[in-house]
């Protein structure tokens, strides 16, 4: 079988320059011709916020390669400020028009590879239009960006997803004073809530003033150098610079109107090998869509720029050795975000998103300390996993805390990969030396916890009694120390019995009423539900314990002096 | 089915400690004792080496339970300087002895837990028994360690493997003068031979003095705070203070006295729910031995916390709930170190411990920054796995580098875990933002490599040719930067011709003879070997680069200025 001569791509950032790259590497005789409508190819898109507050110091830093590198190294014909307008699938040619000078020509393609990404949201709001607002997408956004926050003392950052916190970090860090909007009722909208309370902790205290559960309505200008921002509730912001962070849309009218098929939020739907409906045209990156890994009768959209790569050359394989191509398993979304010192993530589905789609699910938070708790440094992070009631498999995992949020979430997104149980992951066996972890790390814990509730030796409390009414009808048993009990109180009435006292005040408690046990890291509270469990109580753990519901800077334990 | 009873642990550090904690919880009506030869019970024994020099500076902190504050949680019953002497299986008792009066007497068991641990070797060399000479095991060895360094001035560490590297860099950083002397011609003989060199390397620059392939053959008395050591080369050695840290042994001469099945190292064997040969005893921790889970028709000995930990919970769920019991997977050998500035680990099997048993593999080696390249701080990692040539089903890895060791290990251990292949290793969606890692992290490339291999995209050459026969019948192509190639030679002659030349200059080759192609990464090396190969050259790439062969310090890249 020959080789394809005239490979074709549309797009030279992740997924685009990641094809070219491979398809050089499989054929040194194929003519590969790179289309980017932008002046730059293969720069690093996730630095950009970085950029701009200065943590990559260079911009130069950013571009990773040039038309002449790419020319040099892989012997790519790339085509900066070409744009491709049409696609002759009948005839295999693609108009291009060079942006800069107007001219337009047809270049033919044996196999055609579209790699256009996706763009940023700019609803239509009244006012949007204004200078001082913007999004991020290319250097050239970031250069205007980082001119206005050079001149500007006051941000506003719409939308606290991935891009939003770093936005409102970088903008911080060159000095401005940052607003941060997000029209849901928390940060980080991808995970769930009680996970995104130690991140919306972290940003106030780092002076980040947080709006949350309220949208833009509108924008009014305030000459020409400054904006007013009009939310939903009322309240006005005013900033000489506006950053629009809520989300991308994939960037699909050529593929549209070529007639490829497309799926209902836009994305061009490929098969496993990336594959679009026509046979000589793939995709990849930002605007496609592929079975989600985990639950494979959906389709997912991740926009990142690790799938982006690797789905640039599972194609890439497919188009010049079809035979021995592998295909590409779906994406899981694995993502994660610093803000200031913390960090958080997730992989695979949340419990929102599982309920969205009417999945079953079993859900259990687990906390614990990143290391060693006797090796100095010690930090607490929090992880919470959801699995299929039937089988244990593993369906998700979030993560949050001050250090190691990354290891544990590419632990957990490698076992999802390897469709691992709960029970699994009570066996994992993770490295451990002091500096590093603990002899039974969290993920391990978090395994126990779950096999707990799926023998029925602990039942999980979703959530403390919010109403007089519910705190009438529960215990709530606060195991911790009484100083720590009493400097810290938890957010609801409770009794405090302390876990070594317990055995011998059992008769403090009302056995006809429910008991629900707390502590700051759910592991105590977990003793004491198994203790009263065995004297005939109806007793439940609040799993993950308090101290995520309070000031993340409180100590678990008091200092012991 | 009614639970035991009169449940009596043997030992009461990790694996004891698990299991009796575990028995507590899913039985509050069993009397629980735990017997333990020393004074404490459930201390941090792998924090003693950073207790000695300082870096945990409380002794207390190690003393993670008390027998006091295990009876108030848990209510056990932890006897310590109590010695088990004897164990009656008919009758199902044991001959306990208080170490303080000699006082003896029977303890009856329904059940009993064998978590005696390991002793660390101390071979009957002359002279062995000199006061400056020590082994570290608990807090009373560690006591006087810590004494001798405080007047000591030099220091002898044998033993260059995980506890003898932790004990070499905490006695310098005591201030001590410190060889190390190991008979294996490597650091860290667990590891195959080249992924040692970064250690060496750091200890080197931080004035460790290595002996390598040499062994101690006696030690001579200096007066009564001082020896002399004496190597098989007839070097001799000097110091106030000596550590032996050559390995242990199973701690099983009560086991074997009872008539318990014991492996051929002396190790406990068990079944998957850590029952020995009586199934009213367990065991578990540094003393059995366990099927191999990668490899199951070999039986391992992991002597590490993670895994006596584990095995203590197994054992008390199959003794307390057996209908509900889930089996130990058997052990993979997961083990980080950190030394200096650098680390080290393993997971699964190695090269050589492959070869030594017969079984058939194949094996990469790749380098790459530990996160995205652009973002400030990227340090170099090294990754070797090894996988079985018929399936491609990951048996093992290792990794070296300043940062992100222990994550790299985990995503492993876990991918070994669930059997997966280096297929999957390419689409692991691992997480990624500029501070965490990179679009395609070192593990995917890895899986690539592993592929490329497979696919017979490309040959590895295993080594660079050492004799001048080899040099003259192959040609080493340097594809690296001219100025990097002058000013950091490769180890053998070469030819340079860069990268972006090759495809211009490919008549300065001879096409009669193989080639192998270099750079300081391997990747370079590896887009030369596909350019080549697809010009009918034999070649192969050298992979992983030979950055680990020259000074660890050396960059990759000269700065651009």
């Amino acid at each position: 079988m020959t080789q394809p001569q005239r490979i074709l791509v549309i797009g030279g950032v992740a997924a685009g320059a990641s094809f070219a790259a491979r398809a050089r590497r499989l054929s040194e005789a194929a003519h590969i011709t790179v289309l980017e409508r932008g002046p730059d190819v293969s720069f690093a898109n996730c630095g950009l916020p970085y950029a701009i507050g200065g943590e990559i110091g260079s911009r130069a830093a950013l571009a990773v390669q040039t038309p002449a590198s790419l020319k040099a190294l892989l012997n790519l014909d790339v085509r900066v400020r070409c744009e491709a307008t049409e696609i002759d699938r009948a005839g295999k040619r693609v108009a291009v028009r060079q942006l800069d000078t107007g001219a337009t020509e047809w270049l033919a393609y044996d196999k055609l590879m579209l790699a256009p990404g996706a763009a940023p949201l700019r609803p239509a709001w009244p006012g949007v239009d204004h200078a001082s607002i913007h999004v991020l997408r290319n250097l050239q956004d970031m250069d205007r960006i980082a001119a206005a926050a050079a001149n500007g003392l006051r941000a506003i950052v719409v939308g606290a997803g991935f891009i939003g916190l770093e936005m409102a970090e970088q903008l911080h860090r060159k000095g401005l004073s940052v607003q941060l909007v997000e029209a849901q009722p928390q940060v980080m909208p991808l995970l769930d809530a009680h996970l995104a309370a130690l991140i919306e902790s972290e940003l106030r205290i780092n002076e980040i003033a947080l709006t949350l559960g309220d949208a833009v309505e509108a924008f009014e200008p305030l000459g020409p150098e400054a904006v007013r921002c009009r939310l939903r509730s009322g309240t006005v912001l005013d900033a000489d610079l506006v950053v629009l962070a809520i989300g991308v849309q994939p960037d699909t009218a050529l593929a549209r109107a070529a007639g490829l098929q497309l799926g209902p939020r836009g994305h061009i739907e490929v098969d496993a090998f990336m594959c679009t409906s026509d046979p000589d045209i793939y995709a990849a990156g930002d605007a496609v869509s592929t079975p989600d890994r985990v639950l494979s009768e959906h389709r997912v959209a991740v926009p990142l720029g690790g799938p982006a790569n690797r789905q640039g050359r599972v194609a890439a394989d497919h188009a010049l050795m079809p035979n021995r191509a592998r295909p590409y398993p779906g994406s899981i979304g694995t993502a994660i975000v610093r803000a200031f010192d913390v960090a958080a993530g997730i992989t695979g589905w949340s419990e929102k998103r599982l309920q969205a789609v009417g999945q079953p699910y079993e859900t259990v938070t687990v906390s614990d300390q990143h290391h060693a708790s006797y090796y100095p440094g010690a930090q607490p992070l929090t992880l919470k996993i959801v699995w299929a009631p039937d089988t244990g498999r593993l369906l998700g995992a979030q993560v949050t805390g001050h250090q190691g949020v990354d290891k544990r979430l590419d632990v957990l997104a490698t076992a999802i990969a390897g469709s691992l149980t709960v029970e699994d992951l009570c066996h994992l066996e993770l490295a451990y030396a002091p500096p590093f972890g603990s002899a039974k790390d969290i993920v391990n814990l978090a395994g126990f916890a779950a096999c707990n509730l799926r023998d029925g030796l602990v039942q999980a409390a979703a959530a403390l009694p919010a109403t007089p009414q519910e705190q009438a009808s529960v215990q709530v048993l606060d195991v911790r120390a009484q100083p720590v009990a009493q400097a810290y109180p938890a957010p609801v009435p409770t009794i405090n019995i302390p876990v070594p006292m317990l055995r011998a005040q059992l008769s403090q408690l009302d056995r006809s009423r429910p008991v629900v046990t707390l502590c700051s890291y759910g592991k105590m509270s977990y003793f004491a539900a198994r203790i009263l469990a065995q004297h005939g109580f109806d007793v439940s753990t609040f799993s993950g314990g308090i101290k995520g519901h309070l000031d993340p800077r409180t100590p678990a334990k008091l200092p012991t002096s």
